[in-house]
């Protein structure tokens, strides 16, 4: 199933993506279940949210896909995965507008599959990971490259408000091992690649991750980004398409 | 004032600490103001808990003191302050066990003032940052020393569950710019130093990651460690003082 949140004026739900329509649940699904209110609201008129606002985590995995880390140059952990943070006021909805600040240097997307936390998780093993995912989204993981160098530490350079764009809703029923991912900027095919590359698999992080962290529900895990580093400027727009998800859209403009 | 977050049984309230005793507030203070609700409960009855859990950013400010960037001898930004996020699971109380997981190398403490966000804060100029400061509290920015230089980015080394104590109180009357900092471990004193040391003074930082970070009430900014590095193990107990605030007390045991 695909899970929308939404708005119709000033009212946030939450829906069930059923062809051209939402059909609408009476909570937020992760805590209080799939019972519908009955009404059926047109995806032409729904404004769709950010799929959901992390209470804690938004954990990235860096250098998760070998063509990345080979043109990246950069020193990573060798036995094990690298994992770091983004602060929840990065999150953005589909559609959404990607504010460029005025930093030194390219700005650049870096289409991701997510997986999204149903459930508290300290300590899973790779085994028990599915028991604990809700979900998949799509998320970008904008970064502010000289930034990152500058900094040696990424949080800022990855962190400004906009900079992590997810949705456009959560698939529930989703084999993540064999996706394609492809990313364009203004209509031009740009980062290409398929999760079958990933150095390490989501079951896999979920131990990690759940080893050194708490997770708990909402928290969400970008699974690195494929080969293909690129910019983007004010007035283009960036696409993401997911296998089996559907496509997240952000237009970008500079920051005023 | 010092405002307490506590538990009696099973209920958890705010309170003015008032010599002995606290007195209770109707709400959280941050949002629902200094009503009281006529009851006193004393000190020693109360469980003192985290006196706030952030919702949105845990922020640290690195290499914040001359001495300690020294003696890290870490490449830094030359021209902005560096910062980075621990995740809001990381945060215990004040009395609470922390946890050190079978890393390898030492896990240090690192005394720090810590300033709690108040209002929402977005480009906030440093001449403003006093109105969006609800007060300060003492944190102990726990780390995993090889593991920090191992994985580049310091988010795990900083973010395991327990590594983020703070507390004991939160005080809403404080002038910053003037504080010691002394730590203890097992009784004995280790780092030392003094807030008049650091190279960007609160004000200073709350500019500039408001600048890349809409802060968020609740939000808390470490502000970074004086020299004297050390570790503790096992058994023994970290105190951190600081002056006009109190002292946070925290045990430390293997995790199991």
């Amino acid at each position: 199933m695909k899970i929308a949140r939404f708005s119709v004026g000033d009212d946030i739900r939450f829906g069930i993506v059923d062809d051209e329509d939402l059909v609408v649940l009476r909570g937020d699904p992760m805590f209080a279940g799939y019972e519908t209110t009955g009404e059926r609201v047109p995806l032409s008129s729904a404004k769709l949210l950010a799929p959901v606002i992390p209470r804690s985590k938004v954990i990235c995995v860096g250098l998760n896909y070998p063509a990345h880390k080979e043109e990246l140059a950069q020193p990573a952990p060798t036995d094990n995965p690298l994992i770091f943070l983004k602060p929840n006021t990065a999150i953005i909805g589909p559609g959404d507008t990607i504010q460029i600040p005025p930093v030194e240097g390219r700005v650049v997307h870096e289409g991701e599959l997510a997986v999204v936390i149903g459930a508290v998780a300290k300590r899973v093993r790779a085994e028990d990971a599915e028991s604990v995912i809700f979900g998949y989204t799509i998320a970008n993981d904008i970064s502010a490259r000289d930034q990152m160098f500058a900094d040696g530490q990424w949080a800022r350079a990855k962190g400004y408000d906009t900079f992590c764009p997810i949705g456009p809703w959560i698939e529930t029923e989703l084999d993540p091992s064999d996706l394609e991912i492809q990313t364009y900027v203004a209509g031009e095919p740009r980062r290409h690649g398929n999760t079958s590359e990933m150095i390490y698999d989501v079951a896999e992080i979920i131990e990690f991750a759940s080893d050194v962290w708490t997770l708990l529900p909402g928290d969400i895990i970008l699974m690195g980004t494929p080969a293909g580093l690129g910019g983007f400027v004010d007035g283009q727009t960036v696409d993401i398409d997911i296998q089996g998800i559907g496509r997240l859209s952000n237009p970008a403009k500079n920051r005023v």
